[in-house]
């Protein structure tokens, strides 16, 4: 991890440069940074003079990417849930887990139980293993508080864990994650929850600016169409912008519903249909794909990647980084499962991590996930010779480090 | 990467050991190492007094175990062979592949066109990355040189670069990984490459020390059980230790082999049955399980290692590192996939990285794999609460780093 605290600085020693837009460079190439943005990268010789009293960074002979940007994650946890995972290999089922309390109720009595500073140094170790494989833009949900309280301590731990490491983070609030416990058992509670989160967890986590988006659970056991299309209104109302998390175990209408709601993203879409797809194309709805969690529930059952590639849709990958489903914090490891599973090249893989997901949070794609004259000073160095091995080393982390410039988030 | 140069050193701020040898240790537990071996493991008040004047190293308030072991591996290549891979995706055979000269024989090529200080290079950069995932001893070997003169430069390369890394490498001498391009095509020819073998290239690297073990690929299409026979026979001689690459592509008969010659271990073992498993129980040869292969190859076909284990084999695991079939240097991400696809447990599969890797290649069990009073000082520190999360946090790297102490390889 290089945060370079300089205003001026070349980046030098460069095996090649990915630069997700237009060719890779090769030979000896330099990038030059000004304030926080790229402002030459190329041969030396045509380096400008301005850099001449420059600051000098080494990369040591290495690939360099833009640093990569995981639009999906959920790292305010305080514990990993092996014990439930142990539970499952030794036969259980999902009911029997969760009459013990698992799955995303057992994260959130975690959450509760766990005073501020514990939530805040997990948050912080999660950001900072994701900054060590390669991530500098983080997108990090709540959805593990359930109430007014807890789901605004996430988020706070969110904001001060991502200025502690270095990243970029991109707050979501997920109250509509999951009933929490205390309101489970009647209606009449299921919707006191509902209005919890549409009058009182979206509109205070707006306002606080301490989340740009908000996210709604819409699967049987979590949230209905017709429930996820009224925290999506009360979220807008807020002016959040809208992720929902859509199909991931049944064709249950999330997609549809992002589409129909202009949503920024759908995300996992393993059920999702041609339909979907083109109800996401004409919407401009991005996908972002989870392979991770179709690994690691051993669900073999993946999205349809190609023709959502085919058909134009902005294809995003994320890791999904989560204390259950998805313990996955190694964007490159997805990239291998998006090229042996989903159908995807390497290239494409890579282009889903950067300028995909950049698109699919609604950041401008001539300024994050690419790299040329006016983009963000956020790079990944890599232990490989090509972008083709980022997936290639499969599960293991190759990352030699993200840089970034002073000034680069602002 | 801690390498701490003091005769007497105190590790401490650890929130569990795991010794791999009864119970874990919690509590404000201690290590105090003089010498390079532990002496001490427990609480902090009852820490000998001869450590009052130590180094002190801060572990973080992390897990601490035992450096890991990784058994089997090939880390001097100088080339992945992700092309090879994106042909495979698209659909080419294994034939068509070979035809174009991939295979071993592409990393045979890319070895003997590089230079000394591009393979030497390239080897520490490979042990780097593997110490990076937690391990510090690492068993290496030749096999893409397949000539004299090539199989020494490897060799050569291996012991300079886990100098530089900080690893104790245990060098294998591979030279019947596969028949050279240039003794191909007649009978005469593979004569004379089994003649090299074994009148020339094992003598001389057990000679020079480069070799400890002697390795042989039995399998169709490689070498047959009487030229593997013949190749240990001339390895015994020569005083080094037998290893076998066996029963990975078809049932060839390299476990039954490797039993009746009393190897240290029988590698790989998908197509094993209990009959081998029993003749491997009986002369005390270690399987060495290599799931890496199998997954990045998605050959769906899993050694029996729960039959093993119950017979009472010497289990271990090992990430097969190579640039072609495994290119994995993750032993976390190994251990996921023997929990999920062997039916291990996570216990199981740490002891399998540790003691069992320390016995499959003839290391003392009480020095090596685990901390106790005498044992070796390396151990590696993880970002995790427990033991049971190495395997959990699937395909990534949550190892803080490897300590290792003045002294511990000597």
């Amino acid at each position: 991890m290089f945060d370079l605290d300089a205003s001026m600085v070349v980046i030098e020693n460069l095996r090649r440069v990915a630069t997700l837009c237009g060719d890779a460079l090769e030979g000896d190439t330099v990038l030059g940074v000004r304030n926080g943005r790229v402002r030459f990268a190329g041969p030396r010789a045509s380096l400008p003079r301005e850099f001449a009293a420059a600051a000098r960074h080494d990369a040591g002979g290495r690939l360099l990417t833009p640093a990569l940007i995981d639009c999906h994650t959920h790292p305010a946890f305080v514990h990993a849930r092996a014990d439930e995972w142990r539970m499952k290999l030794a036969g259980a089922s999902y009911e029997e887990i969760a009459s013990r309390g698992g799955g995303i109720l057992s994260s959130a009595a975690h959450v509760r139980g766990a005073g501020n500073d514990r939530l805040a140094e997990a948050t912080l170790r999660h950001l900072r293993a994701l900054r060590a494989h390669g991530v500098a833009v983080v997108e990090c949900k709540s959805g593990y508080g359930l109430s007014l309280e807890h789901e605004l301590r996430q988020l706070r731990a969110i904001a001060w864990a991502a200025e502690q490491a270095g990243v970029k983070a991109i707050g979501t609030c997920l109250a509509a994650h999951a009933l929490p416990a205390e309101r489970r058992g009647s209606p009449e509670l299921r919707e006191q929850y509902l209005r919890e989160v549409c009058e009182q967890i979206l509109p205070q986590a707006a306002a606080a600016r301490l989340a740009l988006r908000a996210d709604v659970f819409c699967e049987r056991g979590a949230f209905s169409v017709e429930e996820a299309r009224r925290v999506a209104q009360a979220a807008r109302a807020c002016g959040l912008a809208l992720t929902v998390h859509a199909d991931q175990l049944s064709h249950s209408g999330g997609a549809r519903l992002a589409a129909e709601l202009g949503a920024q993203s759908a995300d996992h879409l393993e059920y999702s249909d041609e339909a979907d797809i083109a109800a996401m194309q004409a919407s401009g709805t991005a996908a972002v794909l989870l392979p991770g969690s179709t690994f690691f529930l051993r669900q073999e059952r993946w999205p349809l990647a190609r023709r959502m590639l085919d058909a134009g849709l902005n294809v995003a990958l994320s890791t999904d980084f989560n204390p259950g489903s998805s313990p996955v914090c190694n964007p490159a490891f997805i990239m291998h499962l998006a090229v042996t599973r989903l159908g995807m090249t390497p290239e494409e893989s890579l282009r889903a991590f950067t300028r995909g997901a950049a698109a699919a949070l609604g950041l401008d794609g001539l300024e994050w996930g690419c790299i040329q004259a006016g983009s963000r000073a956020a790079f990944a160095i890599w232990d490989v010779e090509h972008e083709q091995e980022l997936p290639y080393y499969a599960g293991s982390n190759l990352c030699a480090g993200v840089i970034t410039c002073r000034g680069w988030q602002d």
